[in-house]
């Protein structure tokens, strides 16, 4: 297996850094892609051990794009997660003062997050889109504009320097990111884990999506996510990407992928892995008759019945 | 094991001959009690390999004297069920016509069976209650009474004969009778089978009936019988004897019965046997999702998941 | 309408002593029935006002009788409801101890409540039931046998004493008395009180019970018995008598109702009042968004919605 | 109130077609706007009379800035929705031949959606993305391009002529579009109806959606979609976008609306409008027991209960 990882470029990007938080990422190569799609393409023809792709941000939800190469194509599982919080720095070339500033730069994506801020700051500043936040920064070196929004961790790169940082204009800004990779057996249970999988529905009626959310809810299992994509049959056709709580290993989450399995027209399972957001002892405990311990005491009770010792 | 079958008595009764359309009757001595709970005790103890009672009918629904004796005291186990229409006989000493009535006799539960014929033929009879139907026979065999209600059966056995025949009030009266013995391995499912559980709840809350019977309607399995029985905490305080389709061994009768015992407080399990009501060809197939099949293709898919092999 | 109240004779026993805890029944006169059925029919043809007749207690769960009556016939309506705490006294003729006594009687439903008594202080004495407590009082003072259980009140009637008194086999040994009348606007709401209704399923299929009480929990709305009852219409056919908490002028009770209404084949309102168990002041608060208020406020805003002012 | 649309231009797109297959379009004047954001807020302050923008695709699901832009902000509702199926024509200045075409452009909207087509006719051809399919056009007359990928009534209006047409890659790809004016009194129901609403969950917990949704399951109404969009309270909090069958006058849809006003930290009402996808004739019959007529008569049923006349 490659000893490489495949990420979302170009190089210098947050979707960089939250990676290499990873310290599984210390010891492979980092190639960055063009897109999510290319990234997760090297995985899957095993041009790359994994993938890092982000798939959930506090201001757009869920990243289709990710969702969408999770949910069709050959299988693919996520490996990890990490959530990065997210916060601009001004980048500009030595020496540029706020007042020097006319036009300014980023990816869209970024425009959002620091608009009340260039309201208040620079109120006459142009913008100008780019393709990443890392461009935006390569451009203000090269002197196309005069400033870019983008990770303070960019500045060295591109030698330019912070004016400002730990911009943000929502309050807990994060992304989430993925660690994908070609099926395997999950990640040990840590005790603060987190299941991911895609349900399409047998058909739709009344109650229908009710009923399958009652296959977690039965089973005290709480939900993180809950994103529709559609099927590609037309419009108003959807799957469902769900996030829930617990480890495939865990008896209530075992029984209740079996039971969606059993009802829906078809079952994704797209990984169990830590969580990012929660240590092991954060966790509140499940709740009473979902403990592993009870599934194992309520089995061995109907082995016995159905031996006919009780 | 004592080759013995106890039954309520005493011999002549409906309970009887329900008894005898056992095969496994024709090879056991069959020994009348003086009542359920005697006859329950004689198995609890050893002195009979089982006992015949009655536990439901249309007219008074459960037997509560049977169901509260399987509810508490050394568990026991339903072998068998077996269905009678009643139907009753007036029984007279030969050569008595309807108009030399002026006295019947019959078990007090007889009286609402045939009240109405009664008003019709016999408007002025006046009515004595007797410790039986069957010791009512032997009353008018004695020149106490002049008519008795009873099964035709029974004319044989006190030298009486049948004025008449087939009287009863309510289309479909049936009592159903349960064949009752110590814990044991289930009989083999035949497809056509019934579950017998006592549930007691955990707490009293808001719901918490409707999710004990959630987990039998999640996996699609109908329910036959529910009857509050009191737990003698007190008023108000009722633990639920319910008689559920399936057998212990469909998967969706094993996780239902595994939900259960995880969240109610206790459950007692009193035996899966053959329906009484139904050939297995008669029987519905089961809900899309909730077949043996469908279980085992889930619990595979889970297990492969779990391995990595998706 | 007569100044009369209907009640479960004899004179001398607990139905008459609950009965006189009722304020109202010191301006009525009490008159006593030989059974259930012809008190309510005293009601219905308009002999008696109301009726008093017990429908509950802690051994035996529903009493059937009463709930078969109110099921069928003319429409009837739970007007008040009584709970008295059920001790026995043994009552003997002036001058008789213990030693002396050899024969007990009482009314069948007594012995499962004195059984252990009696087996600790007077095994070797012979029971004989009589057709009610006061009826066995009135045979001791007959000197037909030694001693009664009864109510400590009957000893006056009968020129009895009481040789011992709170006897009981259960703690918490009570029965639930209800006060009968025909049809008319229930009490006003006290804060603590309590509907009964009987519901007939529109067809039998796995969650159709489940969703009936649904009706009550998706409302918050605790149940406090639930009692099936055969329909007449053969084995295994049930209505299911039900109390819940709150009054039918509560708008989450009349919702429920509403809802069961339309999802039922039939359902028949059978009264609310106010719950001998408890104080308003001891009532927990509904849960949060079923509330009075919250309902008037929804409603109050889909109105708005439906006018366009939003 | 001004005589005009909004709608989401620029002019010759797929949204101006579909804003005219309105017949009130026809009498007010129809202003293309440079974002959906615009032209929304063009209603909320008055600008326009309402907005036409595209809020739903087979391809994308929920069109996320639309979306939030009614989720937010001050209440916006929909008036009408429009289907429109979506093919391409291939678009060239007259005489252009297919080996002629070295450079497509169009949307990057468009580029998933003619993949296939291009990879069969056109393999070498290079795409350039433009600001949109009318853009794409009007620089192909301009000559910078060779061809552009738009609907087929772009043609015309830049003088080009469409060498192919009926471009899909995808079976019934659709994209709804709705009329979003200030909030007022919904259209009469017609039938066939689509009730829009955003919920916010009160908090986070195990069955916490599963009881939302079966606000709607219970009362037998059917989703048509449910789309999360984050709350701006940080990663993994939503709230949810749904499409309901039915319309608020309905008494189902109204009391589920009631029901969810009461659970939900917060409901937003967007509006009921005639469904595109379906004549009233053509909308299954509601589930028994949630009728118009049957929640009337069970309102019936309650007053008169409430009134002692049953």
């Amino acid at each position: 297996m490659p000893a490489s990882y495949a990420y979302l470029g170009p190089e210098g990007t947050f979707t960089e850094v939250a990676l290499r938080t990873l310290p599984e990422a210390a010891t492979r190569e980092l190639v960055p892609y063009v897109s999510v799609q290319s990234a997760l393409d090297a995985v899957r023809v095993g041009e790359a051990e994994a993938a890092f792709v982000p798939i959930e941000n506090s201001v757009e939800g869920g990243i289709t794009t990710t969702l969408d190469e999770l949910v069709a194509g050959a299988p693919l599982m996520i490996y990890r997660e990490v959530l990065l919080s997210i916060t601009f720095a001004l980048l500009v070339r030595p020496g540029t003062g706020l007042s020097d500033i006319k036009t300014v730069s980023a990816h869209p994506a970024a425009q959002p997050q620091v608009r009340n801020w260039l309201k208040k700051h620079l109120p006459d500043a142009h913008w100008e889109s780019a393709a990443s936040n890392a461009d935006a920064a390569r451009l203000v070196q090269e002197g196309q504009y005069d400033a870019a929004f983008a990770g303070e961790f960019a500045a060295a790169r591109y030698g330019l320097e912070a004016l400002e940082t730990g911009i943000h204009d929502a309050e807990n800004a994060q992304t989430r990111f993925v660690l994908v990779g070609r099926p395997a057996r999950p990640a040990a249970p840590t005790g603060a884990d987190k299941t991911s999988i895609v349900l399409w529905q047998r058909d739709d009626h009344p109650g229908g999506l009710r009923d399958l959310l009652g296959e977690f809810a039965t089973r005290g299992i709480n939900l993180m996510l809950l994103q529709s994509r559609p099927t590609g049959a037309g419009i108003g056709n959807y799957c469902f990407c769900i996030d829930a709580e617990g480890h495939i290993s865990d008896r209530r989450v075992a029984e209740a992928l079996m039971g969606l399995k059993r009802i829906c027209l078809q079952v994704r399972y797209l990984g169990s892995y830590p969580r990012a957001d929660m240590r092991p002892g954060d966790v509140r405990p499940p709740r009473p008759g979902t403990s592993d311990e009870e599934f194992v005491a309520a089995a061995d009770w109907v082995a016995r019945c159905q031996d006919g010792r009780f």
